[in-house]
Order: C-alpha cells, then structure tokens, then sequence
C-alpha cells in the first residue's frame, strides 16, 4: 500500500460529518427534552466575536468542499450560506457527505505537489497539495467541527468524546 | 514525491503546537493586562464534565508522543500529568516539541500498514497505522487544541483564527 491524498483526507472527512449529524440529533432530542427551541443552539456562540454554531456548521462543510476541489484541480462550488435550521444544517452536512461520495482517489492522486492557490487576506497564496491539505484545511475543519461540539457542551447537550470521534 | 506518514503527522503537530505556545503567551499577557490570575485560565472549562484548560493542553501532547511512538513501534514515553502552571504547560509543549525534532521520515516509514494496538474502555482494540493517524490521533490532537482554543477565548483572550492556524 502506499498511501495517498485521497486517504488522508476523503474518510477524515466523511467520519467527522457523520459524528456532526450525529451531534445534530442529539442536541435536538436535547432541547425537546428540555424544552428549549433549537434556534438557541444555532445561534450562540462562546465569545461574541466568534461565529454562532450555525457557522461553525457551514464553514466546517466549507472546508471540504474547498479541500477537495482544490486537489482535484475543479472549482469549489459556491453555496449560499443561508442555513438557520438544524434541518436546514443538516442538509448541508449530508450534501457535503454527497459531494465527497463523488470524489475518487484517481481525482486526487499525486495533488501532494500540485499547487493550490488561495486567497488570503485579498492576496492569492500558493502551496503545495500537501501543506494545504494538511496544514490548513484539516486543522481549519476540525477547528470549526470541535467548535460546534464545544458549543454544544457550554450548552449542556449530552455528548462525549466517544461521539466527536465516532 | 510521495506522501509518508511522516509528512501527513509530524510537521502537523509541530505547526500546531507551536501556535499552542503562542495562545499560552497572549493568555498570560492578558492576564497581566487586564490583572487577573492565569490559575483562573488553567483551571477553567466549558462545562463542568469537562476537562480544564491545563488537561486538554496534556492530553493533546499524549496524542502526539503516543502517534509518532506507536507509528514508530516503540513504547509511548509516560509522563506524569502534574502540570499546574502556564509555565509548566508551556514546558510540556516544549518537551513535546524537544520529542518531535528527534523523529524521522524513516522511522514511521511505512507504518500506514502496520498494526497498532489500542487500549480503549478496557479492551485491546488493533487498527493499521493510517487509521489510527487519520482517525483517531490526529481528530484526538485537533480536539484538544481547539478546546484550549476555545476556553482562552470564552475569557476574553485576544485570539483570533490566524492565532490557531499560525
């Protein structure tokens, strides 16, 4: 075996996004058994000048869909951010689940040393498959997946740290 | 070139915790700034089941000199979790960090198929390489990061997303 883009990436992907629907249930089985509306949820935050839940959803889908366009060399399809639902969050999460059923490891082998240009802060950034990849767009999804997770928690919805690694 | 373990782990964790450092700087320089006790940030948490900021910092460099050992198939240093102090941590990083410069690519060479033994709730659990990398250490390591993340800036620290990608 050797190893490939498509390894250390697509199954990452997938088994996280399926743990955050999974999040998505139980917070909402949460706030029935509580008695509380959803809308709390997607809408707070851990410090007001961070993103509420419902951002760290859409970005976290985000980052797949740019990960894995960007290696494959195709572009990263744009979708309004228009989500303010759990299931309106969790259509997005499972459409994200589609588009990477979609990717092959055909599409990404050898992306390693294939330069990817992104735009940061106005300016175009380029680097190899390999840093992007692994030094951005992993580090960037987890950020924003653990995030919800901690949203979640501060908030007192039963989760565990068997659900967040699935 | 082609992809090793080495590549998709070590300069991950590295980048990582060194923007780890750096949160501990600005934590303790808003700690100064605005006079309050940095025991107040290490001993704090997002909920009340969860682990305090000084564990997380702990448990994320378990993960990292329990990857790189068990990718290398050598046995996992032990390190007694006493650390109180933003100092402490901050050594605890570095003595991580001291670990990783002595790794190499051809010591995890090829271990993406080798198998690699895990105690969890009890049982021995075997899994190859890349699945405990991509699957478990690496979603284990972001994890705890971002939750540290995550406390410094439910108090107020200065962070922002540059701080935590680096």
């Amino acid at each position: 075996m050797s190893l490939s883009m498509y390894d250390v990436t697509v199954p990452v992907f997938k088994r996280m996004l399926t743990n955050l629907l999974a999040f998505l249930d139980k917070a909402e089985a949460d706030a029935a058994a509580r008695k509380y509306g959803t809308e709390t949820l997607v809408n707070d935050r851990l410090a007001p000048d961070m993103i509420p839940f419902r951002g760290q959803v859409m970005i976290a889908t985000d980052h797949v869909k740019g990960c894995v366009s960007r290696l494959a060399g195709v572009p990263v399809p744009s979708w309004p951010d228009e989500e303010t639902t759990f299931d309106e969050l969790r259509q997005r999460v499972r459409k994200t689940l589609d588009l990477l059923d979609a990717v092959t490891p055909e599409s990404l082998a050898g992306s390693e040393t294939r330069d990817v240009t992104l735009k940061l802060g106005g300016n175009d950034v380029v680097m190899n498959g390999l840093d992007y990849a692994t030094q951005r767009a992993l580090p960037n999804f987890f950020f924003h997946v653990t995030t919800a997770y901690a949203i979640l928690r501060h908030n007192g919805v039963p989760l565990g740290k068997r659900d967040f690694i699935g």
